[in-house]
């Protein structure tokens, strides 16, 4: 598991965490998962989104009472120790979700990537929040990311730990292929993400097998697109009754998964990933230089939303 | 099949067309499809890239000789008229690919959108053009558009016929993102393209196997993340003996597969394509103007090819 072009990559699928679970007993979870993956040969484990507490965007309630009760102003701090103290021990690096009070006490969704030596080395806030800001009473529950959250102050970044080239992304995210395209382009082999999808999407009657169906097809073509290794972790099952799908899989720059979670309880899946087949992809197939053609790409950048047909002289 | 907000859109794949295939036996088949489109209700015929003659990138030769036997100078044609005239009499429109010889005497792998009226309403020439320019004397074959063909001179274009808004691609172009955002951006409700895809990659000992699926995986994901039904149509089959894959297919803006070839021969897909779930997908899944934030996607239009990470306050 240590030849140098390969990656022993885990990701731990966390079940359902409950209103009444404390961070200690999901702390401890974590720590036991983490354990599993350095047996099984990784040297990096993720954990999904927000894997601190349950999915309380679901809930109705003031910025003020969600800050209090499921946001993180440290990081460490004495409840997650366990975990850092762990990942020394072990020697292995983690992502990690959770919810951060900024020091200039601004709210994010946020994820680190902890070093083998349990350095915090890279951070994400999450640029795409979905969801809305409003009560809505008569859905069956909120989703009210874009009320308790800022969006993310920076593109995505990659690291270089754990003797890869590592990107985040969290979640919804996922959906969107500029975050894939910004990675590739600082070279990434290796996103992670972790994500908390409802199994039902509140804001219209989306047929409930498609959930699945998008996140599998989404991570499957982004890592092809990309020539990257994918890394996905859920938190899933009924989180105090709530539904949310499972489905963590760690996929090839192939676009095949290598590895696909069976459960909707806390698994590990682990893979040793050949980091020289993204490089294959890159060299032979997406060789973004010789082929990319910017100068067409600039509606991206230049609307947010759809607008008019571009002129077209005949 | 006249509902409003239904399009009825076919594709007409093509089995193999060989080196001594005549212009006139090739539209031939191309009018016998575009008959049983119209039969089964189509509006639109999707046909494939380079429809008129065989694959020949794949062939050495000097770019005069290339331009000589397999360019068109002027669209229509005395040899392509009956395919015009047939749509003329059905009130069918078409999606055609051709090599095409410009005004200004450049050469580009273009694609042309005809209306119910035989009128040429649209034209795109490729941008994304895979392959080498140099000849690779050890290959099995030649993969030449970079020799052949200019990159085309305008980003992909959508236009306003058949009662859609329709964007057009070529082949190689459905592999990457950046394609199909850009068309999203104008609104486009439907995407159609043409493809020839070797079922060998020369560049590398590519899984076999890797090249249908690679194929499907991005036009699923594709249609979704983008809100469009997406249709492309092969030429497949073994042309003077270089098998290129099938697999034509409709794609739903769900990213499920409405319709798919099950032969490598000339073979006609219909579905009557509900473009009110692509509106459904814009409004409720991915909503650009809520969720876009274009301030984070610089890099992809700043880089060509893969870099240095960003710097990264820590």
């Amino acid at each position: 598991m240590s030849s140098k072009n390969k990656l022993g990559l885990a990701v731990a699928q966390m079940g359902p965490v409950h209103l009444s679970d404390s961070r200690a007993a999901v702390v401890a979870r974590l720590v036991e998962m983490m354990r599993e993956a350095k047996s099984r040969g990784a040297r990096l484990v993720v954990f999904p989104e927000l894997a601190l507490t349950t999915f309380f965007p679901r809930y109705w309630m003031s910025e003020e009472e969600a800050q209090a009760r499921f946001f993180e102003p440290t990081m460490p701090n004495a409840q997650v120790q366990p975990l850092f103290d762990e990942a020394r021990r072990l020697g292995i690096g983690f992502y990690l979700g959770y919810a951060e009070l900024s020091p200039e006490g601004r709210p994010y969704n946020t994820s680190i990537l902890v070093d083998q030596q349990a350095n915090i080395v890279g951070r994400y806030r999450k640029v795409h929040l979905p969801g809305h800001s409003e009560h809505k009473p008569d859905a069956p529950f909120q989703h009210l990311e874009k009320k308790f959250f800022d969006v993310g102050d920076k593109p995505w970044g990659v690291w270089d730990a754990m003797g890869a080239r590592i990107g985040m992304a969290l979640c919804n995210d996922r959906r969107w292929p500029e975050t894939w395209r910004v990675m590739s382009l600082q070279s990434a082999e290796v996103v992670v993400l972790g994500y908390n999808t409802p199994s039902q999407n509140i804001h219209w009657d989306e047929p409930v097998h498609l959930r699945m169906h998008h996140h599998l097809i989404t991570l499957q073509a982004s890592a092809y697109q990309n020539c990257v290794w994918a890394a996905a972790a859920a938190k899933c099952g009924r989180e105090d009754g709530f539904h949310m799908i499972g489905g963590s899989v760690i996929v090839a720059p192939t676009g095949e998964i290598a590895a696909q979670a069976s459960t909707e309880e806390d698994e590990v899946l682990c893979v040793n990933a050949d980091l020289d087949l993204a490089a294959a992809f890159r060299k032979n197939v997406f060789d973004f230089a010789r082929h990319r053609r910017p100068e067409h790409y600039g509606l991206i950048v230049e609307r947010v939303g759809p607008g008019e047909p571009l002129p077209q002289a005949q």
